[in-house]
Formats: C-alpha cells, structure tokens, sequence
C-alpha cells in the first residue's frame, strides 16, 4: 500500500500555475501586489487542478503517540500528559481547538500509540500501533513494520477524508518527549550539528537540554541511521505520529489535496514523507516558523518557505490552523475578486 | 478637537498586561509557546482594561483621496482609478472586500478628497475635504486647516464607530499617487536617504522610480517640513487620506480600542499620529511588513514588529484584515482555552 501510494504520486503541472497567474493578473490589483497570497492560490489551483476550487472542508489531524526516550529525562513534563491532553482535545479546551474553530477546520484526533487505554469514545479515532515508542537507547522504537503501519494509518486517513470531500488537511501532533526524534530525525537528513537542531522543546533547563543532545548523539551513534532509508530512519529514532503525518503527507499528495504542515514535530514527518518522494514538497505549505531552534535548518533544506513566525512552538496543529486561514485567502481572493474587465477599472497606463 | 482627543490619550497600564500573562500561563500549553498570539491578548486585554473582551465587532476604514502629484508621472496608473476603485469597493469586488469578508470585518468606504462627485451612494461616506490634494512641488498638499480637518475626520469616525460598539478598527487606504507623500512624511521622520525609502508602489518603472526620488527630493528642498510640526508636515507633503488615517489612530487610542495599521501608506499616517501623541503606539498593531521597500525603516522608527511578511503591496487595508484576525485569535486563545486546573493536565515537572 505503501509502495502503491508513493508510485502515484506525480509533480505538480507547471502550465496550471501559468493559468492560474493569468486570471490573478487580471484581477483589480497591481500585478503581483498580494504577494504570497496570490502564491498560494496558484499552488492549489495546480495542486487541484481546477481553476475555482474553494476550500471549504478543512481538517487538522491531531496524531497523538507517547515516546519510550522520555525515560531519559529529556521532557519538562511528566508521560502522562499525553493522554490528559488528548482529553482536552476531546473536550475542545486545547490550543488546537480555539485555533480550528477560529480558521474554520475540523480537529480530528487519533490515537496512534499512546500508553493508555481510552476506551470508546465518540470523538477519538484509536488507531493505536503500540502502547508507545521503545526507549531508543535501548534499541530501535519501533519496529520496522511498525513504523511501515504508523505511515499507512495516515494514508488511509487522508483517503477517508479525500473521499469525505475534504478539500485541505493540516498536521499536528501531541506526545510528550517528541522533540527529541524530531531532532533526531532532523540531525539525519539536514546534516546539521546536534547541538543547533536541538531545542527546549515545552521549555526545559540548561542541564536537561545538555542531556537531551546526548541522548541524541547516543542515539545517532548506536543506530547510524541511513538517510536514504527513511523507513528505517523512522523506526530507528522516530515516533508513531512522526509516522502517521509523513503518511498524512503521502496520502494528501496522492490524492491531489494541499497539505499544511504544523511546526517541528510536523516537519520531521515531511522529512520522512520527502525522502519517501520527493514530489510531495509541490503538495506541502509550511503554515510557520516555530521558536523551536532546528526548525528553520528543516524547512530550507524541505526548500518551504514559512507562511508566519509569530515565535509560536506548541504543536498539535496550531501553526496549520492559522496557516490554513491564509491559504483560504489567497484562494478566495482568487475567486471572488472582479476583474479589471468585470469592474470597470483602467489598467496600468 | 484634535487638542482635546491628544490630551485624552493615556499609554497603557502594564499592571493589565501582568494580568493577562497570569491567566495566559495558566492554560494548557507550555508558558508562552503560543509566541506572539499570546502577546496579541495580553495587549489587547490591556488596551481595553478588561479581563475578557472579545473581538466580535471589527472594521477597516478604507479612506480614499486623490493626489495632484500624480501630473508630475509618479504612478503606473491613471488618477481615474482612485474613483474606479471606490466603485470597486461598493461592488464588493476589491481585495479588501474579499479579505474582510473572510476575516469577519466590515470595510467603511470614506472619500476624504477623491477628485470625483459620486453624489448620494448608501454604501459610501462622503467627507470630502477637497477634490484631491494640490501638487506639492507647486504650494503645499494642503492649507494647514485642511489637514486638521483631515486628522479630524479621522477621529470623528473612531469615535461614531467606538459608539456603535466596535472592538477594532483596521485602517486602508485608496489614492493612486499615494505612496509619493508617504515616502517623504517617511523620509522627514525616520531621516533614511530618499531612495532608501522610495519604492515602486503599483508598479512604476525604473525611469518613472528616478523620477519619483526627484520629486521627493525637490518637495523636501521647498518645503523643508519640520518633523517637530506634525500638522505641517501633513499639509506641506502629505495628503488628505494620510490624515485621516492618523486621525482614525488618535481616536482609537483615545476610545481605547486597538487599532490595526495596514502597510506603507498607513503607516505614513501612524507617523503624523505617533509625532503628534507618543502613545498611540501602545494602541497599534503593524499588522504586515510590505513589499514596499522602505516600509520595514518606517516600523522599525516607530519600534512595532509586523505580523505577516508576505510581499504585499495592495493597500487598501487588505494587510490590516489579516492582521485582525490573527490578533483575534490571541483573543480567542486567551478566552476559551481551558486552563491546566480546568482540564485535569498536569504542570510542568
């Protein structure tokens, strides 16, 4: 399914992108003085293929999973906030909450591999793989079938919402310890040292954030994890929602759907998702640039360009919620906008 | 009028601002890693002196005015588009009106000085000062008393506005020509060189730029404006919309509503309004850094951090939509997120 998946995936038509800045340069507007948001508008088009799509069905995927690594001590809280969190999701008193409600898109939680037993509840989708990742300095954390299966959970959620008539899907994430396989994963594919890819994460001291680069570099040091299998990178040092969005992203750009991705955590999916192929980066948005150091060196090497950087670094979602409401922009500005024709406005001289 | 609005305006108590951040630490999320959505609240609770305010009722004034400076060829359109595009904005068609729709905003259409009679229109307020402003390198933009009527405009909206119960007010301009006086009310201010700060506004050519510096250079060498006399830097090299934008800024300081400043030509206008009354600044939001060049000099002067960097240029406010609804969602974090008590997460280790 997999392998089915990335095969289909095809690059974005560079002739749409041309039609579509056609009708943006007729529009009541000094050519090109929207900015970004004319980008954006140009990218779904081509992503859809349709010259007037809307973007009216918007989910985030809130994947959420716990982290054997947090045994480390490398988080400034305790385990089991995972799951005190995925409650309040459910509850809608999360960051992620207030921030779909306000951009107009469904939260949509899944339960990947959290070390709880939630039971049934309406609002949670249990996909779980294992109760947690594995301590990586104690082996891989996950196995390699595990981390194939945590990938295949997001591409078949981005199919059930592509068949839903979803028409943009954003990525988030919760689980305590997850920066640091973010980081991880992050040290690999950027070739950056450990030591600037490697932040505060929910805001711990300097001696826990000394122990967390160790705890990398060990990590990095028992797996060697090779770039150029990125299955294998995601087993090794990864995590089950760092899996799931990398599959999210798979899925989307199978499906010809724009995918909006959330900060570090989400970005370490794209890592994964891009190094699977490489053609998902025409289907990708980077919603923001967190405060979490290491992020900026992701996003050039992913070659994304940030939408904001408001020094937001929370997760779950919240910087797509927000990137998401500007991409509507641009697409809306793409289609309601009268023309110069339309209007009755004189053009450049 | 104008004295006694100046006289009323208070800087912000940061007593409010502790407050906020109380209640802001409070919510489930690490302290502060909503970034900047959390110093939007904390601001805008203490602009208003109220624990939770809400945003519900939100408009952008977009003030338009003609410029006789535009015989001397500094704009890639004709000055017939001024009025063109006040029809445009009745018509709902204009980017303004997209953006606003989408961030929930009423546009308030003003012709301040369009040289056109558009006679009874429901949708447009008529505060016509004069048909457009003279041509500055011929006398100045406007007699002294014209500009005071300007700034007064300005804050007699506010003030009708405030009244009707609006939370916030964004400002916009429409003035084909307008970028001219902008960049000399930004070269008297922020004393960057002329071409520092001279841009391409809609579009102009390399020819027509040089052109523009000169002119700019030449209003400057006439009328030598004194930065210590705001009112007259207004009339001597400013124009009519500029004014009232600064009036709108005063006002709502003094309403103590926060008020959204668009990008380079709103920001002219917060320059006269910041020279006039230091503490209107604790009341502005820069909402986007234009593509403008010189727009980034004119913010730094007044030390305001823009919101969104997405290569705009269109005016009218449109940078101003998007900045209110993101500071709305500041607002919103700071209303309905649950805090760490309410939601049964623990606290940090």
């Amino acid at each position: 399914m997999l392998k089915e998946t990335i095969e289909k995936i095809r690059p974005v038509d560079h002739t749409w992108i041309e039609r579509a800045k056609k009708r943006l340069n007729s529009l009541t507007k000094p050519v090109g003085s929207l900015g970004r948001l004319e980008e954006f508008a140009a990218q779904v088009v081509a992503i859809r293929q349709q010259e007037m799509s809307t973007l009216s069905k918007k989910a985030i995927f809130t994947f959420a999973a716990d982290h054997g690594i947090t045994e480390e001590g490398v988080s400034a809280y305790p385990k089991e906030v995972t799951a005190q969190m995925v409650f309040n999701f459910l509850n809608g008193g999360a960051g992620i909450n207030v921030l779909s409600r306000h951009a107009g898109a469904d939260v949509v939680v899944v339960d990947v591999g959290v070390d709880y037993d939630f039971g049934e509840l309406p609002e949670l989708k249990i996909r779980k793989i294992r109760y947690g990742s594995q301590n990586f300095l104690k082996g891989p954390a996950l196995k390699r079938e595990e981390a194939v299966k945590a990938l295949e959970t997001g591409i078949e959620l981005s199919d059930e919402y592509f068949l839903k008539g979803y028409d943009i899907l954003g990525t988030g994430d919760m689980g305590i310890g997850n920066t640091t396989p973010s980081s991880a994963i992050a040290a690999v594919y950027t070739k950056n040292p450990i030591k600037k890819i490697t932040g505060r994460g929910t805001g711990i001291s300097d001696d826990k954030l000394k122990r967390k680069i160790e705890v990398i570099e060990r990590a990095i040091n028992i797996h060697n994890p090779d770039p150029k299998d990125p299955i294998g990178v995601l087993s090794k040092v990864g995590g089950l929602e760092i899996g799931a969005i990398a599959g999210l992203i798979l899925g989307a750009s199978k499906n010809r759907i724009p995918v909006v991705i959330d900060g570090f955590i989400s970005t370490a999916g794209a890592l994964i998702a891009y190094a699977l192929c490489p053609y998902v980066k025409d289907y990708m948005f980077a919603s923001h640039c967190s405060a979490e150091s290491g992020h900026r060196a992701m996003l050039e090497y992913l070659g994304l360009r940030p939408i904001l950087d408001m020094d937001m670094r929370l997760g779950e979602g919240t910087g797509a919620a927000l990137g998401i409401w500007l991409i509507e922009a641009g697409v809306r500005i793409y289609n309601e906008m009268a023309t110069f024709e339309e209007a009755g406005v004189s053009d450049a001289l």
